[in-house]
C-alpha cells in the first residue's frame, strides 16, 4: 500500500484504553518515541487490534503543528516530538519541514513560509512538532 | 449556504451512537455509500438530529488521505472509499483530485505533486480516499 | 514559545466535561466568544486543567472550514464564529482569510482561490468560520 500522507511509520500497539465511542491507542513508533491515536471503538474490534499488534500510522503532513521548545510550556496532547531539522523545502507558499525524532523516525510537517520564518527555521535547529490523536488514521496488514 | 470545504454531500441519518462526550453518526451519502462522524455529544441534542434527519455533509480536501488499493490491508475508520479518478488539477505544489465513488458521489482530495507521483495518479486508476471521523462537519437545514 | 498556527489565542477554561477517552473544554476567547477544544482526558489530568486555568488555543488555519452566514442553517458544532472579513493575502493556489470576530480576535483560514471565488470573499464582508473541536491544540504555561 502507498499512502498520500507524508507521515508513514511502522508501529507497535503498548496501550489500549476502551471508551464507549472511541479507543485510546498507545503506539511505539520508535525506540523511545510512542504516540497516542484516537479511532472509533468500532475500527478497534473490525480490525481485532490488541497489545502487541503491529499497525502502520498514517499523518497528514498539514495536520502537524510546530512549536520552539519551551520547557515553560506544557502542551494539551502527548503527541509532542521534539527534534532537529534535517531538510527544509521551500515552495512558494508553502514549506515542507522535515524533523529527526529519533534517527530512523522522521516527522514531516507543512507550514506556511510566513510560519517557517517566524520560527526561524534552519536546519539543524531544534524544533517541535504536535498533532491531536484524532488526526492519526491507521492500517493493518491482515 | 455556500462553503468553502470542497466536500459538501447531502445525507442522511441512519445510526446514532451516544457517549458522554461524542456523538458517533453513520450517515447515508449515496446509495450503497454511507459514512462515519464523531460530533459533539452536545451538538446532537442542540440540533435535535434523529434517525432519518437529512444533514449536509462537510469535509475539507486537506483532510483526505488517499490510498493506493490493496486487499490485504485494513484501515483504522470506517471512512474509506474507492473509486474512479475522474479528474486531477496540478498546480504548483499541491495537486486536487476528484475521485467518483457512485456516479453522484465524487470526493475531493488534496495531496503534493510529490505524493501524486509517487501514487501513480491518472483519470481512470483506482484509487482510495479516507478521513478521520472528527474531520467531519456537519450542517443541517431548520 | 513561537508556533506555525495560525491561530494562536489565549483563553480561560470555563467548563470542563470530562469522559473516559475524553475532556469537552469551553474555552473563553473573547469578551463575547468561547470554543470548544476536546483533548484526551489523560492530558487534562497531566495538565492539572481546572476551570479557570489560563491556556492558548492553537488552531492550524488549513483546519478552518469557511461558511457564508445563513440563518436557515445550523452547523454540527459550536465553533462557530461569523464576523467580518479583514484581510485576504491571495497566493498562487490558496488565499489566506482573516477574518474579525471580535475587535481583538481575529481567525486565520486558508481555503483554494476557487473556493475563496465562489464566497465572494472581499474586505468588509460577513464571512463565518468553523472547525472540529478536535483539531484544537491547547498549551498552558507552567
Amino acid at each position: 500500500m502507498r499512502t498520500s500522507a507524508r507521515n508513514c511509520f511502522p508501529g507497535k500497539l503498548v496501550v489500549i484504553k476502551k471508551g464507549p465511542i472511541l479507543a485510546e491507542l498507545e503506539i511505539a513508533v520508535g525506540e523511545q518515541t510512542s504516540l497516542v491515536a484516537h479511532i472509533a471503538f468500532t475500527s478497534l474490534v473490525d480490525l481485532g487490534l490488541s497489545v502487541g499488534s503491529a499497525v502502520q500510522v498514517l499523518i497528514k503532513a498539514s495536520q502537524v503543528v510546530l512549536l520552539t521548545e519551551d520547557h515553560s510550556v506544557r502542551l494539551g496532547t502527548r503527541n509532542l516530538f521534539c527534534g532537529t531539522v534535517s531538510a527544509l523545502h521551500p515552495g512558494a507558499i508553502h514549506t515542507e519541514v522535515i524533523l529527526q525524532i529519533e534517527k530512523e523516525l522522521p516527522i514531516v510537517a507543512v507550514v506556511t513560509n510566513e510560519s517557517a520564518k517566524e520560527l526561524e527555521l534552519q536546519v539543524g535547529e531544534r524544533i517541535c512538532a504536535a498533532f491531536p490523536p484524532s488526526s492519526v488514521l491507521l492500517t493493518l496488514n491482515s
